[in-house]
């Protein structure tokens, strides 16, 4: 076996792009966006997700229960779904079962995955069972689309209004606090605890946003915005300026008690499932403000789409180079 | 965590069915076949299936190269396709990626996928990246199929054939022949060694069988015939009286030369991926030799189906009740 060089995530998917020639005309979108795209028939657009969920590198059994990891490996790959603008219809799970969990502990881990799938109409239809040295969780997702309500990473030009469904930063915080780094007000701890072992996919923010001709582009926040954003302007050909980056509260808290800056929080935190999209500038206000009619709460401004490709950040006043801090499988 | 039962594969799936209920009028078949159904529009049926394999528990690396690591995971899980009759259309995976491989390792795996998934037009579209403590690679399969060709576990009827589309056990012998348990004649070792290494799937045989009104089931036989027997007269609420046990030749070599019964390396061997279909006893022999004219080799007989729901094997005039001798993931 050859010694590894570092891997990068996003280095190795262009890689594998390349080697994965795409061969059938049914497929629309390949790899490289939330989802893949296909065509079952003319009038359809039919989704799908796969996502693996790995005991030890994305959760710990000692800061959940099985129910609860069942419902946040698919909250994952629902808000996968949600980035294109789809509906969920079906989910298969591939399971690998390390030595230690009973039976009710697997019936447990289903139920969690079951409620979770259910509550966003998506059944779960078969998978595969085996043994592993780790748990191994494998969802994979299909959803359905219009055609012309599909959205992805792509389609942001210049001029358009990046926009958050939410603040961001509450999981890194949750995992902060469950690792005991942390002190936190009973009321912030519990949004942090939430997000971390509760998130929800916004699947009905994706539908509602995926039906509005001004929302150009679309994908999910599940590995830091830095990282995320960079994502779609390469995806888009486009470079961005980052005015705003809208920190959850319980983040905020977190920030301040560990001397920490805020906004690396949502920068580089990750999993906090919120949708980022891309919108026609003249709109921006329009669908920020049915927006909050609809769901309650604000359509977080993060900033611009630019002709540069540069990813910039301001702070007071002046723009930095945003690197790309959020969360890579390979870094070390 | 509570002390871990011994846990058996069908009784886990079982509950994990009743957790999992169906709630979707679009899901045509869930749990429990090679594959679930669902109908994307009124005059199609999808298909899904998803298969993971896991380094030492499905394969090793000693014995094969990174791109029949590859070829092999993607032949199993068409054949999950072939089973139901379908033609596959494109494929995700989810890779978790141990310490070890470079780069160009992965690119070889991604190779031999590709080139199986290609052979089988079928098209790669994406799939998720991760660290992990094994190699670990879920695939998710998704095929299209008429309704009328498609075909379950459970159509079996009492007085039907029951019939194979190859010998079986060859796969063992690769297996022993690879870890030198075993010396085999040049070709007969070709022939372990390809079964275990480079399995093809039975996806032309699968799609000609679908469009048999005369076959009322059909599997792929991943798990020994002795356990995909049962999983099918389970299915189908019928019994079998197993008279043939079609063998490979060299699996028969093998157990010459080891002294054991060489119906046990297609009982109980597993991997071979020949598909078992359930025929209309009065077709029978017009679909073998029709069979025959068209794949070059013989639709081999392996017994009939009873109402008596007993799962029995002829031996010397004999009927002994068959056990499932095959292989269940959770079996000590």
């Amino acid at each position: 076996m050859t010694q590894a060089p570092p891997l990068r995530e996003d280095d190795l998917i262009d890689a594998i792009r390349a080697v994965v020639e795409r061969g059938s005309s049914r497929v629309c979108v390949g790899i490289g966006d939330d989802a893949a795209v296909w065509q079952p028939s003319r009038s359809h657009r039919s989704v799908i997700t796969t996502d693996a969920l790995i005991e030890d590198v994305h959760f710990s059994r000692a800061w959940m229960t099985w129910r609860e990891i069942g419902a946040r490996a698919m909250a994952a790959n629902l808000s996968d779904v949600a980035a294109m603008g789809a509906r969920p219809v079906l989910a298969t799970i591939a399971l690998g079962i390390a030595p230690g969990p009973s039976f009710d502990d697997v019936l447990e881990l289903y139920a969690g995955l079951t409620e979770t799938a259910s509550a966003a109409n998506c059944t779960i239809v078969g998978g595969d069972l085996t043994r592993a040295p780790a748990l191994t969780l494998a969802i994979t997702l299909v959803g359905d689309v219009r055609a012309t309500h599909l959205k992805l990473r792509s389609g942001a030009k210049p001029g358009d209004v990046f926009a958050c469904t939410g603040p961001l930063g509450a999981s890194r915080a949750g995992l902060q606090s469950l690792r005991g780094e942390l002190t936190l007000d009973e009321a912030l701890r519990e949004e942090a605890l939430q997000a971390y072992r509760s998130p929800r996919a916004r699947l009905r923010e994706g539908v509602w946003l995926g039906a509005s001709a001004n929302v150009h582009a679309m994908m999910d926040v599940s590995d830091g915005l830095s990282t995320d954003l960079h994502r779609m302007c390469e995806r888009s050909g486009v470079g961005a300026l980052v005015s705003d980056v809208p920190v959850a509260a319980s983040a905020a808290a977190a920030a301040r008690a560990l001397g920490e800056d805020a906004r690396q929080y949502a920068l580089a935190g990750g999993e906090d499932f919120e949708l980022l999209v891309a919108i026609a500038p003249r709109a921006f206000a329009h669908v920020a403000s049915r927006f909050r009619t609809h769901f309650g709460r604000a359509l977080a401004c993060v900033g611009v789409a630019r002709e540069d490709r540069a990813v910039r950040l301001v702070i007071d006043g002046v723009e930095r180079e945003l690197a790309r801090t959020g969360w890579d499988h390979f870094a070390s």
